[in-house]
This record gives structure tokens, sequence and C-alpha cells, in this order.
């Protein structure tokens, strides 16, 4: 079952999505394993048409590959899964459009676009800092995913917006590695490659009470699509992800329709900045 | 059980509720069926003074009718019997209060409506266009309800608030044919008979988890209220309903009581425009 | 998404299962449209392999049509979808089986299953009779469609088992129609042709709670797995179904499981009567 | 609303029914408050009629009282009311029928009872020994209920069935107070008075899960069923009440279900032994 | 298991937290009592950082002393031991911090804060009156709370804010006895004693759902948020509270994870304003 | 929170009880991380008394340890902890309970018993064979932990009961490997170690609801109950473990206090092996 509109074939793709379904690292409440499987599903409760952009997804040739066959336990293969669909992807041109899982799967995927894009940068909607070292002695887990990403990424690269909640170590941390603009204040040149991960624990847990560490005082539906959109029209967009949605902690399932939603915004947002000609690819991973 | 403190006789009231538990043409996830005894079972939870408006329903005259006996499957019974039963009550001057079930039902006390009142308008409250022509091959569903209506009232007759979500060819058919104006700007005559359908799916689902599709980015309670105020203000609201409540869809109840506020609210602030003398009957159905 | 282990083509396959996800003359809850898209869902719980039989369903060919898809309310086109999806299998020399959906789908593949066999028989596990000639004004219902099976095949060719709820004047329409004799002592010539429908509220609600009029007192899932062992042992079971399972009304998920469960062991079971030579073809229906 | 079948008036009533929604020294986890009224309402997803008995609820006049209004917190006020109306009903020779609620609440009843009839018995089904001489220092809990009964009506009249859990000096106490029978060596006179208390505790949690207090290891619906029966064949029952159903505890809604069956049976099986001439009575409480 | 970094000796603490699980007089959906424990249990999903005050709970010494063991049923002796628990704290020189169960128990605190602090202010944040004087007969109820205060303070001295409901005399007796001032004319001296009740129904039901009676309308955590700062910083706050949380009404878990970010920020803001020198005892309880 | 009369210090006990909150590896559903700590917590609705045995825990001296603290993730550190643990407790002559998790926790604790039992058997109570080589490409899986024990043990020395589900191929192995004998042909001789491992998802679905993979066709929990008792009474358990429980997907609870009292009888059936001074230690891990 295909998310709703989505049923181009890989060739003729300019988007593709693919599912994580990973959660083994999630200390808290797990449940994000069931994410994408539950976005494609409710999706039936959607339109394709946005009445917001005026555009529909009969319009945009999307390809759903479904998810990823992930063992649980150690992120070791899960990771490496996900960097080669990504990078599969991104070979043939292509954005991929990752849906989580938990928010430690994004790590395969900025493997994978930083390994193709030069000067990558990160947009990280997000209330958790997930700058840790370490957590519990382990460095691949959802609370280290960013502080992995600047590993790779190095200083000033990573945007977050929407922090909340953090140790203080990381706040630390933040302020001397990471951008502490404001998302008016996002000004990369045109052609920066961007990488973008929505965490959907941003939005605020009486909108989206569906995930595993619901933090009070986040954002509203309406702030977060136009932050996005705002991201989408500003910056080239070579692979996007939703994650950390975790269905089955809201039995209403309006986290899972939102999300969805959003999913939806997204793809008939972006401008498809992998198919330019002027990609220049640093390194190739296998 | 009545709703909290509507106690009146029929011949005393000059609201009468009536619920109609129909949700057999819910086509993504049914359960407003139970809307209307739930919102009467948990009146209990609520008081029956407004500190809004400062009046008590102790000072309203209204009776309580309980809901109709309604089959399940087709709907052509269901409507007939809303039908009916709203113009019993239009007949003996008095203002009907459907409480649903899905949109559907309100297609039944329209065409009462339209049969009592030349020239009746309709204020909609709603998420969704319901603006198809057929759904699945049916015309007589909650996704084609403002459609039928439309073509008893005709062009500029229907004024919908609150629309996020639809289908391309309902927004274009809209367009066409549907009130285009923002609340601050309905201006009808005084006298101009006014059905009022509030499809609760208006509100944002975090404040309404309880409905069958909620859609992110809807109105809060306050914001509706306010414009359930406005139009109670400025028109002649000779009928209105709640639709779409599906409180097992909320485990936490508040849908239910919301709903319920929303219902007290409104039987406090309507004027009752059915009682006037200067009624023009158009044509009496049996 | 298939039930597990069931890849085949449809050429290739003894058995084809399909799914009607239509429950619109529910009367107390619905959900049953449901059904059969989880029990595919959550199959991947199961194994492919029975140790009560010592069989896997990789060794048995079933294609997994998917669902019909199918409008709300008026159950007349659901019904007649499917009864050519039923007559379509048939005519293919295969086993038709019916995932539910509400027991009224069962008419459809019934009305198709006497139109290819003469003398057709109907075994039916169900806590309620489903004899009423009409409910709440309906022929059409699931309270009715035992009544309706009747009609179409005559006396003492209906076999219930497990039968505990009904009103007073279905037990005295059984006592003169429908078959009294205990299940051992179910004689049929041996090419009988059988269809056999499974309202899963046979079973106790503490081991099936996921349906949407549980009754006490039912059948433990070993008694009715040893019951059906025992009709595809004696019978040509030449089609059948299981029905009512409401997913969202277990919020364990074992109901599903065990539905799931049960459709394997009865594919494994099953005889597949159909391809037999001698199938003698009443009529046929387009 | 009334229970299913359930609308004499109270003058041609051989039975009444009526509730005691209160639950306030519930200790562990609350709800038997809403047991009542959940009865009540989902009794339409029952039938009048028993296939078990052969009987129907339409021929047997039960006039249903509704639910007493009490306060919560200390529960003078509330057994005082049930006192009031058990005896109200005993004096106008007809059976009273208690639906919790906690099952402190059959401390009124019994008390009414033991003033109408001399030599009373009780029999109580139950998982729980409830002899506690005090709990968390309160004397009126549903810990002691049983205790307080055996206060007023001394040794040997309490006879127990079913208990498989109490503190240790609870199951001495009973030793040397309390019927140690089981149901089969129950032996009284015919025309002694019983009063027949039904904690659905008693049941096995897995057919009925919606209590505060589930106790593994309980009767299957049908052993139950059967000792009722026995229990309405052999004694003279002169009351009886169905407490701790807490219907919010179990999301599937069997657990109210089997219930209202079960209070089906026993309005069907129930002799009215209050209508005899011989009753005498003891001394009357106001 | 204590609250989040709350792991100070009694002697060191500054403020010590103790539960009160007691919610018998709860009239519409009990599950108060619960409250306390969910709050320390879910805090291991917090931090014990606040970027908001860029402060952290390890450097404020806090005790948490665990639940009371309360009876329930009567509020006697549970009001008692509140109150006990609270004279003993402020006797110490220590801020009381109780974590309810039901309003009622604020009564307790209120006693003794008023018993040791001369001139005592309370600061009410309510979505609910809490003025009757009495309710079903009965005195000591979770809606006559605060009219118990004020019979202990007198008038002018209760300061409520978000109170969206109550019955009619309610908010006359309020007009006459209580403050009408908003926030921002809050204008106490500066070392006024006040006693800070926070009843979380005051936040709008979309973010805390998790509570007995939700009333649509009300405050966003944020501006709850600012709104506990500015008492803080204006005030001189002797205890506080925070009531009236039912963790099971709110299967997402959210309310129980705002519950407890607000008293982090509270005991991260307080000033602990009992180790002054200057504290005037008028009287003190046993 | 300690398990209900379990108040004991290490060194007076004679069996220590300690979580292992662990299930990254859990394919289907997870949620037993949850599973130890809520058995605390919900004993409180147990007794210490057991009418079965008449005995009480107050008269058995247990210590409960808590719960672990660990990573999720990678199995290896917990594994190694849950040696460590269970090496620690068998060093003091004392008897280890563990409490899961997820069934691949009995790996370090068959580790830890192995290291110090020359000659010890596995009695396993389990619905599922467990006994792949390994699951997704994983070695450590919850679905692999009876071949992991095998491959310490050697063949005939694991004793599974009430297993009726697996692969074809891991029913291939057991017929070689695993004993196939039923319960009352367990004949060991009376000094031979055995470590128990439960499995809870051996019991029924309908009275465990609460387990990742419920698979009907179970033990009752009476059946259970005897078999256990049976195995104490016949063998030196050296250890025991009770996994899998999950409590969160059992909204109505009974599937922990199931757990718990399970555990309550356990404990109070165990004979205590360790402390015998014929111990003979093969080798001892640090």
């Amino acid at each position: 079952m295909n998310f709703i509109g989505c049923d181009s074939t890989f060739e003729d793709a300019r988007a593709v999505i693919f599912g994580a379904p990973f959660d083994s690292t999630t200390s808290y409440r797990p449940g994000a394993r069931f994410g994408s499987s539950a976005i494609r599903r409710e999706s039936v409760g959607l339109e394709t048409y946005s009445p917001y952009l005026d555009r529909d997804l009969a319009d945009v040739p999307v390809y759903d590959a479904g998810d990823l066959e992930l063992p649980f336990g150690s992120p070791d293969f899960p990771l490496a899964a996900v960097e080669n669909a990504t990078a599969h992807i991104l070979d043939a041109g292509k954005t991929p459009v990752l849906l989580g899982g938990e928010h430690l799967v994004t790590l395969g995927a900025v493997r994978a676009a930083a390994a193709t894009f030069a000067g990558l940068h990160v947009v990280q909607f997000d209330a958790h800092a997930d700058l840790r070292d370490h957590y519990l002695g382990q460095t691949l887990s959802h609370a280290c995913v960013m502080r992995r990403c600047h590993e790779l990424l190095g200083d000033g690269r990573i945007h977050p917006f929407g922090v909340r909640s953090g140790a203080q170590e990381e706040f630390a941390f933040a302020a001397g590695h990471v951008s502490q603009a404001s998302l008016a204040d996002l000004d990369l040149p045109a052609d920066t490659p961007v990488y973008l991960t929505i965490d959907l624990d941003v939005l605020d847990p009486s909108e989206l009470p569906g995930t595993g560490t619901p933090e009070a005082g986040g954002l509203s539906f309406e702030t977060l699509r136009h932050a996005l959109m705002d991201v989408f029209a500003r910056c080239r967009v070579v692979g996007f992800d939703l994650v950390e949605l975790a269905p089955t902690l809201d039995p209403s399932g309006r986290s899972t329709l939102l999300a969805g939603k959003l999913l939806r915004e997204c793809l008939l947002a972006c401008r498809f900045g992998n198919e330019k000609q002027d990609i220049i690819k640093e390194n190739t991973q296998t």
C-alpha cells in the first residue's frame, strides 16, 4: 500500500519515499517503528490535493518504495541499510524521503547525503537537542544523532529549530557548534545542499501526541507548515525525513493523519534540487 | 437522560433537541452514531450556567426528544426520518436542534427547512468541502452533503467557513457556486432564514480528536465559539446542528464535553427566530 | 501487503483470498470494515508453519487479491461486488476465501456459490442466529443474513453451531427450518458442496474481544479449531469466510492474530473441493 | 434509559432494579460508579430472550428505577440511601435488584433485608473474602463488607463461593465464622430468606476484565451461570445484587455485556420469593 | 522512585515534595489518585535542566517524601494527614510541594499554611470556581474547596485565574468575596505569604486531557508557565501544589509529562520564601 | 517501590529479584521493557498471602534489587549486565529471580547459572520455540534465545512446555536436540540444578493479553500454576525468570496482576536450592 497518490515507478519518480521501521535505541517509549507504515495506511483519510498550495500529488511523480526490512537490536545494520538506500536514490538524481522510525535513522541518510553533496547543511526541526556525545554508554542513540551529524559536517552546518529540551551540556555544546540563528535569519547561498530532518516532536504534544517523548510548549501545525514551506522555498533541499511518529501512543489517530498531511505538503513544495545539472559529488560511498 | 437543563415539555419548548445516530456512509472511521447519546450522557460534567453569556439553561425552555430510532445501511429512511422530525418541530414554531450522527443527516434537516422557509441560506462550519457530486458511486454520502444542499438551495446560498480539505474539483465547484466570503463579510438581511450546520471537525484535532476524519490546522474552541456567537447575533437562525462527534475515538472524553459546552452556548445564544410572526412558509411537507 | 505466505498468482492459486471491508448495516458497534486489512497486516506476527498440521503455507498456492473497493451505505452494491468476485473465483475452479466485514457480506458469497453448486449446504459458526426476517425495517442486515441464505437454499440446508443468542422468533424459525444437529451428527454425502461461514463471535469474548457484539459463553479457540478441522475433513468445502472481526475494539491485538491463525489453519486444512472434475454448475451469474 | 425489556411500572413490577453509583472507598482502581449506567446503556446489545431458559424479559414485569443520586466521599449517606431504597422495595413485596457501584453498597441492602427477614442468609460470589475488620483505618470499606454483614447476621449465615484472595487473617476468620461448604453442599430450608450478592470479580479476568481488582483463576461465565441458576432454583432469593463492574477498565466492552446478560438470566430465573404470603417481618426500618 | 533530580535529604532540602493520592470526593471521573505517582515515574522522560531558566534541579536541594498512605472514603483523615505533613515541612522552614490527588487536598495544606503565616493569600489557577457552599449535601468536596479556604482566609485573599466554569451562585459569590483582578493587576506587598494552588485543569484540555473534568477554552502551557514564573517572581510563595492530574484518562501520557515539566519549572523558579527570618507564625496546629 | 512483601536486605534474603528492562530485539511489538516495573507497582493490588499454599511472603526473606540500568540498542551490554547480576546473586548462595524484559535476557542468566552449576538443565514455559539459529541476520534475538542456551548446555538439557508456534526448521531442530517429554514425564535426579524460564506468552492470550506476540491456544493460569508448583516440588530450581510481560498492550491491567500473582506463588513455592552445601561450581565468571 503506497502513500496516497504516490504511484510512480522508480524510473519516473522525482522523489522516492522509503521507510526505516527501527526504534531499538529509543529509551523512553518505543513505537516509532510503526510510523512509516501507519502514515501510508492512514493516508486514505487524506486528499491528494492541497488547498494551501493548490497543487495535487497526482501531478508530482513519487515512488513509494515501502519499508526496508531491518533487524532490531544493534543499529549498525539498520544505519547501513538506510545509508545505502539513500545513496541509491541520490545516485539516480532523485530526492530521498525517509520515514522513520526513530531519529537515529537520520544519521544513515545524512551519511549518504554528505557523501554525495559537498558542503551539506542540515536543517533540524526538533524538540530535543539530540547533541549528547553518548547516552547510557552508547554513541549510536537517538539522543546523539545530531552530535554524530556534527562530526560529519562540522561547525555551523546544523540549523536546529524548535529545540526546548536537553541536558545542560547539550545546550553548552550547541552554543559553540551549531547555528543559533532563528529561521528568519537562516540565509544560505541558493545552491547550498540542505538535508531537512523533521522530528515530529517539534510539534506541540496537543497536536501530535503520538511520539515517544512529547515535550510541552511546541509548535503548532500551522507554524511548522509555514516554516517548512519557507525552507523549501529558500533552500535547495536534497533530501528530507519525517521521524519519531509513534502511532500507537495516540489512540485518536490524528498524529498519523497530521504526519501524512505534512508529508503531502512537503512533497508538493519540494523543488527536487537533486535534478539540477550542477550537482558536484564529493565522493560516493558504495 | 436529557441534555443537562433541557427538561421542558415539547409544548413549552422554544427549541427541540433530537439525535440522529446514523453513520453508515462514513467512509474512513465510523462512530458518529454514538455522538448524540454521548453528548447527553456526559453533560453531567457541565454546568447549566455560561459565564461567557451570563445566562443559564434553566431559563431557556428546551425539550430533549432523545434519539430517532434509525436503521443502518441505506440512508434513505434515516434522511426521511430526520426530515419529518425537523418539519414537525418547525411546524410547531420551534427551533430544531439536530445532533448527529454523520454530516449526511444535515440533508434531512435542510430539506425540511428549505420547504418551510423560502430563501433559506446555510452557514457551514466544516473542515471538509463536502461538495463531491458522488463518492464511490453514491450520491447520498457524507462527502456529498453540501452538494445536495446546493441542489436544493442554488448558488450563493451556502456559506462555508473553516474548510481546509477536499478534492481539487470540490474547490473548483466551490469557486463558482458557494460563498467565498469570510465570516466578517457575511452580510445577510436580518430576516433571512439561516440554517446553521456545525461539523465539529472544523475544530482543530487537538481540541476535538473525537471525530472520524480529523484534519490538522483547524479552529480553536474560542475562535469557533466567537464565530458562532457572531452568527447567532447577526442571523436569524431557524435551526442548527452539531454533527460528526465520534466519541469513542477520543478516550480522554474531552471531545464530548466540548461538544456539549458548544451546544449549551448555542442554545443560550439562539434568538429562536422561528417564533416570529412573519414566517412565510413556501410549502409544507407532510 | 498479502496475508503471510500467500504470494501465489491468481493463475497458480488453489484458493483466493479477498476482503469485503463493509459494515454499514452493523447496528451495535461498527468496525468490522477494518477486519480484512488488519488480518493481513498483523499476519507478520504469525508463522507460515502450523505445528498442529505439520504443514506450511509455503507449500499451498494461495493468491491474496486484497480488498474490494466498496462504498458505504446501502448494501446493494457491496453484495453484488462480493457475489461477482466469488463467482469469478469459482469459475476459475478455485476456492474463494472471503474476509469480512460484517456477516451480511456472506450473502454475496452464498449467492454465487449457490448459483455454481446445486444442492449447496451452509455450515455456520456463529453466536447469533441471524435469522430475523427484517431488522429495523431492513431485510438486508447482518441480523438477517442466514434468513436470506435460507430463502436461497431451503429447509435443512443451513447447519448452525455455537448459536447462543437471538430473538424468540428466530429460535422458533430455526426449529422448523434449519438443522438442529450437533456437529458430531453432521453427516452429509461426501460430494455435497458446503460453504463454510465463520462468524468469529462464535468464539468466547475472552479469546476474541474484537468483535461488534461479543456474547459470553462461547467456544474456545481450541474447540473451534478442532471443529473446523472436522468440517474440512468430512465435507467438501467449496468456499469459506471469516467475518465480524472488529480489530479496533481489542486494543491488545490478540483478536486479529487469532483470526489470522485460524485463517492459516483453514487454508492448510482445506482440500480445495472446487478442483474436482465433477462440479455441476446449476447456472452461472455474470 | 431502562435495562432492556424492563419497562414495567413500580406497581406492576415483581422486581425493581436500582443503581448505586458509588465507589469512594475503592482502594486500588476506581470506576465501579459507572457500572449500573453502563449495564443499562449497553443492554441494547443484548436480546430480551434467553435461549438457556427459553424465557423472555417481555413476560416478566420489572421496573428499572434508575440510579440513586449519591454524593462521593464518606459512605454514610450512600449506605443509608441504599438501605432506604431496598426497604421501600421490600415493603412493597417486590424483589430489590441492586446494581453497583463497589461492593460496600451491598451492606445497605443487607441491612434492609435483615431488618425485613428474620434469619436472613447471604450467598456471596466473590474473588475476595472481604472479611477485614478494618482497612487503612476504615470500617466501612469494600474490603470489610462481608465482615459488617457478619456482624448483622452472625456465624454460619454467610456462604461465600469463588474466594481466592485475602489476607491471612481473613481466611482465619472465615474458618470460624462463615460457611465453608461447597455450593453442592449448600442446603438451606426452602423458606430460608437468602440475599444473593454477586461481586463480578468472582469471574475470571479473561471473561470480565472490567473490574477494579481482577484476580486470576476465577470462574467461567458458564460455571457462574449454572451456579446462579442453582441458587435461584434451590433458595428463596429475596433480593440480589451485581457489583464491582468497572466498565472503563475494559475497552472491549465485553464485561458490561456479560454483566447485562447475567442480570437478564437472574431476572428470568428468580422466583420472586418476596411475594409469598408467609413473609414474617422481624422489624421495619424507616 | 523520586521525581527526577530530587534526591536531597529532608534535612538539606529547601523544598519537600509529597503526594496525597486521594480522589474520593471526585464526582465526575475519578483517577486523580494516580497523579502524584505518575508524575514521579514518568519524570525519567524529562531532563533536570530547564532551558527556559538555564537552571538545573541538580543545583536545588529537594526532598521527595513520596506519597502519604491515605484511606479512601471520608475525607476527614486524608485532610488531617495533608495538614500535618504540610505543618511539619513548614515548621522546618522548608517549602511544601503537594502533588494531588483531587483539589480538596489543597484544603489541608492551606489550613497548615494559614496557621503558620498570618495574612496568607491564595493564588488559584483553575478552570472551575470551586466555590460551592456544599455539593450533593457534602461540604468537604472538590467543588467546595475554595469556599472552605475563603472561610479560613476571608474576603479578598483568594486570587483565582483561568476560571471558566461554575454554577451561577458561585460566580455571584466570587463577585463579592474573592479577587476579580487579572494577573497583571495582582499587586501584593513583597512579604505577603502566598500559597499557590495549581489545578491543572486550568490548562486547555488539548494540552492536558488527563484530568477529571476537562473544560474547553483553557490556557496554553506557555501562557501558564509565564504566569507561574510571574507569580514566583513577584510573590513570596510559601507553599504550592499541583492537583487534578488523572493520568489514566490520557493514554498518550503527555499530560503527566507536562505536569512534571511544570513541577520542574516551579521548583527552579521558587525563591523558597519560608527560609526568611521574618516568618511570623500566628499559631501552630498540632 | 518493591514487589509487595519483599523488603528483606540482600544479606538476609534467600531470593533476590531484579529487573532487566530491555526489549530492543523484539521484532513484532515492543513494550516488555515496562514489565518488571509494572509488576512491582501493581503488586499493591495483590495480597502477600497465598490461599493456595497457605503461606505468606512476610515469612520468606526476599530482596528486591530493582531494575538494572540498561542501554537500548545492541544486546551485548544488557546481556553482560544480566549475567553479572545473576552471578553475583548465585555467588552469595541466593536464588536469582529475573523479571524481563524480552526473553533474550534469559540468556544472560543462563550463562551465569551454567557457569555456576555443572549439568544445568533449563525448564522452559513458552508459546514459541525460540530455537532459530538467527533472525533477520542477528544471532542475539528473542527468537534465538533457546538456541543460544542449547549451545551452552547441549542436547536434551532444555525441556520446553507449551510451545505452539515456530518455523518448520525450529520444530525440526527441536526434535533432535531438546526434550520432547511432557511435564508428567520430566524426571530429573533430585539434585540436578534447574533454571526455570517462564515466557508469560505460554499462557492463553485471553488470560494474558499483555505480551508482544500473543498466541492463541495457550495454558490457563490454573494449569500453569499447577505445572509450576510441580516443577518447584520435583526440581532443584537454582534460579528462575518471568519474561515478556508487555503491560501497555493490556489496558485492563490484568496481565500485570496475573504476572505478579504468579511471581508470588513461585517465591512461596521455591525451595531455594542454592543454599545447599553440595553446590559444585564448575567455574566462575567475573
